[in-house]
C-alpha cells in the first residue's frame, strides 16, 4: 500500500469519455489498496473559452478577477471527476486550491506556493476517500483566488506529494515518458527508463516539453520521486529522482537531446572591449523583460572591440532591439544583427561530470553530417550548440546515433510507437 | 447617497452585450454617489449547461459535488462583471459566497442561511470599490460550497441587503414591476406601484412568478425595502416594503390577482367522517412528498361519511394517488378521483382585513362570467377559488375588472407596455 498523486492534464478529461477513463484508472489504483490523491487540471479547451469570454469584454481585465475567472475551469473537470469516481462505487471528494491548503503570494497569475497545508486532504484520505485537488490554484493571505500559471498542475501535484510525502507523484500525458530526443524529429528516439530531476531541468530548460521546469524543481528540492507515463496505457513510463547513497544510479552518460526552435539570435558588434559592458546590455535587455538563454562573448579581431551574441524567444526579438538601438549611444557598440533561423541542441547528461570526450564525439558527429556550429555554451551537464534552422533535424539525428541513444527496432515498437 | 444591492439575474448577464448593459447601470449608480453592491446569478443557461456535464457522467451525483460544479456559473459571470465595470473606469472587486461571508447549513442544493458576515463587502465599500457577490452559493462550517437552491441569488441579495442594512435591495427583472394580474392573461393589468411584503408573499405563494417566496420572507423578517424594476429601462418598478408606524401605506383594498394553472386536484370519497381521518390522508400525503396547497373538506349527503379533495402540483400526482391506494383499507375511503384541468385564482390585498363585501363582489363577478367555482379557500388577505382550466382567463378577466384593477389607457402605456 503507498501514497500515490496522480495528475492528469486537461487533455485527459477533455471530455465524458475521458473522464470516465481517467475515473477507471483512479479507482483501480484506489482498489489495489492505496491511498489516492488525484489532481486535475480544467477540461480540454476550456481555459481558453473563458479566456475569450474575458477578451470579449475588456483588453485589460485586472488581474485579481481573471484568476476568479479562470479557477473556474478546475472546479468543473473536479467536481465531475469526484462524480465519476463515486459512481464507479469508489467515495471520492473534490477540493479547491484553498480548501486542499495551497497557500501562495499575491502575484496573480503567476502566483508562487508559500506553504502547503493540505490538512483536510489528509483527513479525507483517513476516511478511505480518493481527494480531488483542482490543479493550478491557491489562495492568498486575504483569502483571494490566485493561479500558478504556466505548469501549475503539475507544480500543484508535486507540492501536495512533498507535503504528504507522498511514494510517487505520477504525472499521467500523451505520451509514453520522456524520451532521449523528441520522437517526432528523431524516429529512432526512445523511452528513458530512469532520469535524475538535474538532467530532467536541463532537458526542460532547452526545449524538452514534457515536464515544467518549475514541478521539477520542486521535485528536486522536496526529494518527490516522479513518473511521467500515458495515460493512455499501463506500460512503465520514465521515473525521475534525484540519485540516492544507496542507489546511486549508474548513469548513461548521456541522458538525452533536447532541442529548441523558438529562438533567435542577436548580436551587438563592436562593443566596448571593457569591464562593465556585458553587464549594461544585459541590463537593458532585462528592462525590456526579454528572457535570455545562450551568451556568447566573441573574440574579435580588433582588440578594442568584441562582438557579443545572445539567443531569445523569437517574440521577444522586437521590443529587445528596440530597446538596444535606444541605448546605443551609452553602450558605444557599432551594429546590431538579429538571426531568426537558429536551432539549438543541447546534449545532457550528468556523466558528463567524469567523462571525458564528449564534446569530441559530438563537435565530430556535427561535423560529419555537415552542420555547421554557430554558438557553443555549456553548463556542468550540458553541451548546447547553435546550429542553422535547416540543420536542426540533421544535427538530431546525428548526435543521437553517434551516442548510441538510437532504439534497437524491438525497444522503438514497445516504447516508441504508441499514443504520441 | 445611499447603500444600494442590485441583483441581476442570468437573463441579464446572458452575452457580453447583457455583461455591458448591467456594468453601465452599475457604474452609473455608482457614480451617482451611491456605494453599490452587486448580485450576480450564472450567464444564461450556464447552469443548465453544467448540470448536462454532470448528467453525462452520472444519474446520481453526490449533492456536494453537484454544488461545488454549479457554483462555477457565478465565479464565471461575476468576475466578467468586475471586469467590465473596471473597463468603465470604476473599481470593482467580486467576491464568492464564501468571501462574502454568505455561511449556511450544510443542506446541499438547498442551504439555509444561518448567518451573514460581510467583512470583506464592507472593507471593499469603504474602500470605494463596486463589491460584486455571487449569488445562489454558500459555505458551510466545513468549509464546503453549498447552494441555496430555487431563487437563491434573490435570497443572497436580500441577505445581503439585511446585513449590510442597505436602503435598498433592487431586483433586476425583464418586467417592468410587480402587476395587478399576469399581462399575458389579463392585457389590461398595471403595474403595482407600492404593495405589501405580505401581499407580495401571497401573491407569489399562489402563482405570481416575480418573486421568490424565500426572498420575499427574508425582506419581510429583516425589514428590507425591495424595488422589483425592469434591467431595460430606468423606470420606477414596484417597491415592496413592510408598513411603518409613520407611513401606513395607505392600502388599496386589492392589491392583485394571481393565478396557478400548475395544479391537479384528487377528491377522497366517502371518508369515514371522524376525528383523525384527514390527518392520516394528508400523512400519506406528506409521506409521498406531496405539496398539498389548497384543501376543502365538503359537506357530504351521508352523515356518517365526507368528501376531502385537495390541490397538489400535476407532477406529484401520480405518486400520491398510488400512495393513497395502497393505504385505502387503513383510510376506509369508497373512492379517489383526480382532475387535471382546474386553475386557481387568488385575490390577494391587505384591505380585505377592514373591508366588508370582497367575496360578494368576486363571486359575483365569476357569475356574471358564467364561471363555476369548484373550492373556495380563504386567508386572511387571500380568497383563493378553484375553477375548470379553461374558464381561468375570463375568470381573472372578470375578476380584474370588478375590483377597478384595469389600468386606464394612459397607464397601460406607460407601464405595461414594454419590455415583458
Amino acid at each position: 500500500m503507498a501514497l500515490i498523486v496522480q495528475k492528469f492534464g486537461g487533455s485527459s478529461v477533455a471530455d465524458a469519455a475521458g473522464l470516465a477513463r481517467v475515473a477507471d484508472r483512479v479507482a483501480a489504483t484506489k482498489r489495489a489498496g492505496n491511498d489516492v490523491v488525484v489532481v486535475v487540471s480544467a477540461m480540454g479547451d476550456s481555459t481558453d473559452e473563458l479566456l475569450d469570454l474575458a477578451a470579449a469584454i475588456t483588453s485589460e481585465p485586472p488581474a485579481r478577477e481573471m484568476d476568479i475567472l479562470l479557477t473556474a475551469g478546475e472546479r468543473i473537470s473536479m467536481s465531475l471527476l469526484a462524480m465519476a469516481i463515486n459512481a464507479r462505487g469508489v467515495p471520492a471528494r473534490s477540493y479547491t486550491g484553498q480548501q486542499a491548503g495551497v497557500l501562495t503570494d499575491t502575484a496573480y497569475g503567476r502566483a508562487q506556493i508559500k506553504q502547503m497545508a493540505p490538512e483536510r486532504i489528509v483527513r479525507s484520505l483517513a476516511e478511505g476517500q480518493v481527494a480531488i485537488v483542482a490543479g493550478f490554484q491557491g489562495v492568498n493571505d486575504d483569502n483571494d483566488v490566485t493561479t500558478l500559471g504556466r505548469g501549475g498542475s503539475d507544480t500543484t501535484a508535486v507540492a501536495l506529494a512533498a507535503a504528504l510525502k507522498a511514494d510517487v507523484c505520477e504525472i499521467y500525458t500523451d505520451v509514453d515518458g520522456i524520451f532521449t530526443a523528441d520522437p517526432r524529429v528523431v524516429p529512432t528516439a526512445r523511452r528513458i527508463p530512469v532520469i535524475t530531476t538535474e538532467e530532467t531541468l536541463e532537458l526542460a530548460a532547452h526545449g524538452a516539453k514534457i515536464l515544467h521546469l518549475r514541478a521539477v524543481e520542486f521535485a528536486r528540492r522536496y526529494n518527490v520521486p516522479l513518473h511521467v507515463r500515458s495515460s493512455f496505457s499501463d506500460l512503465e513510463g520514465t521515473w525521475v529522482r534525484n540519485p540516492t547513497k544507496e542507489d546511486p544510479m549508474e548513469d548513461p552518460i548521456i541522458a538525452g537531446v533536447a532541442h529548441d526552435a523558438s529562438q533567435g539570435k542577436i548580436t551587438v558588434l563592436g562593443c566596448p572591449d571593457r569591464p562593465g559592458v556585458a553587464a549594461r546590455i544585459f541590463h537593458v535587455c532585462a528592462a525590456a523583460d526579454a528572457n535570455v538563454d545562450t551568451i556568447v562573448q566573441n573574440v574579435s579581431s580588433d582588440s578594442a572591440r568584441t562582438d557579443i551574441s545572445f539567443t531569445l524567444p523569437m517574440d521577444q526579438a522586437k521590443s529587445t532591439l528596440a530597446a538596444l538601438e535606444a541605448a546605443e549611444d551609452d553602450l558605444g557598440f557599432t551594429g546590431l544583427t538579429y538571426t531568426e533561423s537558429i536551432g539549438i541542441l543541447s546534449l545532457v547528461g550528468a556523466g558528463m561530470r567524469t567523462h571525458t570526450g564528449i564534446s569530441a564525439t559530438l563537435f565530430g558527429a556535427l561535423f560529419e553530417a555537415g552542420v555547421n556550429i554557430h554558438m557553443i555554451s555549456t553548463s556542468e551537464i550540458r553541451i548546447s550548440v547553435v546550429v542553422a534552422a535547416e540543420d536542426l533535424p540533421a544535427a538530431l539525428k546525428a548526435v543521437h546515433a553517434a551516442f548510441d541513444l538510437d532504439a534497437s527496432t524491438t525497444e522503438a515498437v514497445v516504447y516508441g510507437g504508441t499514443g504520441r
